[in-house]
């Protein structure tokens, strides 16, 4: 999934800075694994209040049949940072990667993952539902993003120009290869089947094979209806230019499927597909809103997470087996619950990284200087051009001749 | 499987078209999964008769532990409309893959999956056998591809010019990288070995875990006879120039595995080497008969999937471990039946895909204008460059001069 | 895994060469699988004495059970062969491929696996202890790319020129696509993981699957380790340039993986990231050495798995749980025997190795001619480019003209 995430971003950055975001989403990997194994468990998964846990600090006395849990909640950790590493990719300074990396993986997402979760979570006892964590991974990194995008600002060039005549929103600075764009999406999507069914493994009792194959299943649908939707509304709604798009048939794919986590255990197939739809949708609102607002997130993380996710989290409590539409008494509450969720959810994303930008850009480390955004930071910063125009040319034979 | 598909064909077009082809795969896919909810499972696994089933539409009233099943058949399907886009690529219409995708994945493929697979299918129930889809999956995809590519004709320049004293063949088109058809071949080689598998998780009962890893191992030893094959063929035949071809070597891969198919769950592992190595060489034949016949099939679909299917269809009867070669009585109607459902496939391929596509040419959608074929179709249709120049060059610092 | 390794080369080497490796991968894939098929099981695992094993000759006669284990050790023996594939990257000639594959696939890792790891071979019974292979498969493969590397000398330009002023060691070659070695890396680590956890499975009995939790976290972590430690070691030490160098954190994160396989079974987690860090250190201390000594290495693959697995070997005595630091009394002999693994398994390397490579250089075929090293040798032996310039220029519109 991680795997997906990096190559899409690969995918959309320019060359000049294809090293950096490689570099950048390896780090958000490592540094999230060592930030959760040192503090995030504990606070997210060990005994403690309906708020936080103070055990097993690094993992220390955890019984062993615990380990499994703790490896996949690792992996899912990692998700939140990288969709942020994406909307400020090209311009973030490399430090900063460790800072918020560092604190966002080892204490605001276990902390979130806890009240909606944990058996004893706050969020969970009023009856909040996020199977796959369409709020509380996808919504919650797509407002990280939003909050982070705002404040670092613009890439250069990006809306500066004065548009006379131009089109009503910015200039689109199109990704080095959208090959890469393709693989990451695929293997995205692989990684969200196999984590949608890993949901049940790992935070239920065994036994219930039936939830992962509806898991599975829907994400599948979910994500072929987000994609079509999308697809469909780039092409013949005005805005976009009444093109064939695949970068936003695949982007909304994954908004797609990021809605469908929500309810995919229980989701009836038809139901996933609308959710999909919805999903789809909602990414292709939101990024005309990103647009307008003339904020600059090159991965699209809010659109895609924040919006996907949303729909999906609101629609699930009517959609679901058991939902409003079906049982009027069972789940009449499962709506509201979802509400509050999503406003926590958003005010803690806000509530830390709103602090963590703000500091970094004060201090004046956020943001790499312009001529080394211009000529791109991989020669500067990194002395590793991603496609060295050394080893494309064929060598000249001087070197026989002498 | 899906995701090696897409980047074999992405490596093997030119840049030109390179979005057409990622957007062309994806959509097979998603719409392929749509098409199969609604209509494909019900034909092909539901109650009904030996030829279709009228149940389960959009998987109503299914029984949960289906899902897992059905979620199988659903990629499997999708195999089949993605091996005809490869074949057409670089010239369809786009809204021709919803089209004949819709109707492929929809009703053709899953009609033939219930003949030969489903319990009471008329060959199955007269002793066909064909446990990975030799037959079923890749020989129907090859003979469909080879009709839609006959339909629609070769690329222009690949069969044009006239030839004094050029190759006795066609102008071979090569594709823009070579990196991406390897590493579509290698995920296709890892979804193998997953499917061949999961052909005995999904089609029959639990507790034959022996099975599993016949088939896994057979498929890899049948890959390596392919590839090879093929390779040495390449080499030391004068047909093809005498080259170590990449290319050749990865379809003669293919091609092997396609042969496994038929019978990787009971073949042994010599056997297994055999029939790839006859996968290997029939794909070399295959593909000089097609560069004979003048038919443009840019990734060898043909080739591939029903030379290599072929191939082992029929030779499974021989050298499985109850085959012809060791018990004369018991399966010796095995390579009649064999026979029938090879004549069956194909027959069942040419009606689907000969209507369909004379009727998308005679409606003139078919193919996409010359001047469109010439310029590439990433600009005009998709506004989206594979690898856009822009995000190539190192900017200037005129920005910064202002 | 082959996989894996097989994109961190291609993008290492440079494009004139990228079909070459490629198609060196795959063969070492496919001729160490039936080299593996036809001698290497039988000589590792079949009944025999504590040396060599002398039955199922090409599985003859093998009880299906085995199948699993077979195929599961087929795949690693692979490793050995496509590390060494690297070291000689961009000269070795094409048929030595073929002959080294054969050998080391076929014998010479087989028998060095029996002794270490079957439950009757010599080095286990005397105490021998390597659960994943940092000895027995990295450092073994590690010594046989020193060997080959030393033998073949150093790549054209690589160490030739006066290096008057210049930089106290060589001059780097790098490879064509950064993103690809990327790709490879988080391909080689989902490997890792999965092949680390599958040891257990495949070597013991069933029923603790609590070991496999600690081997694929502890993989994880010791990755995460060593990425960190080679990344700021390069970046703070003056003797690579002071650059947070992307190259250098893959490598160092695989180094890490390397060392934590010695152990990973029975390391705490905060043993598995103080393991991942020596193999850090390790790594870069190797590959400073090397760049001293003159060795061209283009995949770093001694560092990496040499160092990296013997740093690895070595200190997982001392660190796993039941190791020195923590009962004196129970493995006190463990140190010793994997100092004396060491010993045995650089010994069998350079036994197989030095005869092999120094032979086919004085019989002269070690080496492609310089011209075809200077100009690459994909076009002149396999007659494909792997991005042909045909492919990436707008065609022109001349054909439409005619």
């Amino acid at each position: 999934m991680q795997c997906g995430f990096a190559f899409m971003e690969v995918g959309l950055v320019r060359t000049k800075n294809t090293t950096n975001i490689l570099l950048k989403s390896t780090i958000d990997a490592f540094v999230g694994c060592l930030s959760y194994w040192l503090f995030g468990y504990a606070i997210a998964w060990s005994q403690g209040n309906s708020f936080v846990g103070w055990n097993h600090w690094a993992f220390a006395n955890l019984a062993p049949e615990k380990y499994s849990e703790a490896f996949y909640q690792m992996i899912f950790t990692n998700t939140a940072a990288t969709i942020v590493s994406g909307a400020v990719a090209e311009r973030l300074n490399l430090p900063c990667y460790f800072v918020y990396g560092f604190l966002l993986s080892g204490f605001a997402y276990p902390a979130l993952s806890r009240w909606g979760w944990y058996d004893g979570g706050w969020l969970k006892l009023m009856g909040f539902r996020d199977f796959g964590g369409s709020g509380l991974v996808h919504m919650f990194s797509g407002t990280c993003a939003l909050v982070a995008s705002t404040i670092i600002g613009p890439r250069a060039g990006r809306f500066d120009p004065p548009r006379e005549g131009g089109p009503s929103h910015g200039q689109h600075i199109p990704g080095h290869s959208l090959p890469f764009v393709g693989l990451g999406a695929l293997l995205l999507i692989f990684g969200f089947l196999g984590f949608n069914a890993a949901s049940q493994l790992s935070l239920s009792k065994p036994g219930d094979g039936i939830i992962i194959t509806y898991a599975t299943l829907n994400t599948l649908l979910g994500a072929s209806g987000g994609a079509l939707t999308a697809l469909f509304l780039n092409r013949f709604l005005p805005f976009w230019g009444n093109y064939w798009s695949y970068l936003t048939m695949v982007n909304g794919s994954v908004a797609g499927m990021a809605a469908v986590c929500a309810g995919c255990d229980s989701l009836a197939p038809w139901a996933a597909v609308v959710t999909g739809i919805l999903g789809g949708a909602a990414f292709m609102a939101g990024r005309s809103m990103l647009e307008k607002l003339e904020v600059d997130d090159p991965v699209d993380g809010f659109p895609i997470h924040f919006c996907g996710g949303l729909s999906g989290l609101l629609s699930a409590p009517f959609l679901i087996r058991e939902g409003i539409f079906f049982k009027q008494d069972a789940h009449s509450a499962g709506f509201g619950c979802s509400l509050l969720g999503s406003v926590v959810i958003i005010c803690w994303a806000v509530i830390w990284c709103y602090p963590i930008f703000s500091i970094l850009k004060c201090l004046g480390i956020l943001r790499v200087p312009l001529e080394m955004e211009l000529a791109g930071m991989d020669a500067a910063k990194h002395n590793e051009l991603a496609y060295p125009a050394s080893a494309w040319k064929e060598e000249s034979h001087a070197l026989l001749d002498n």
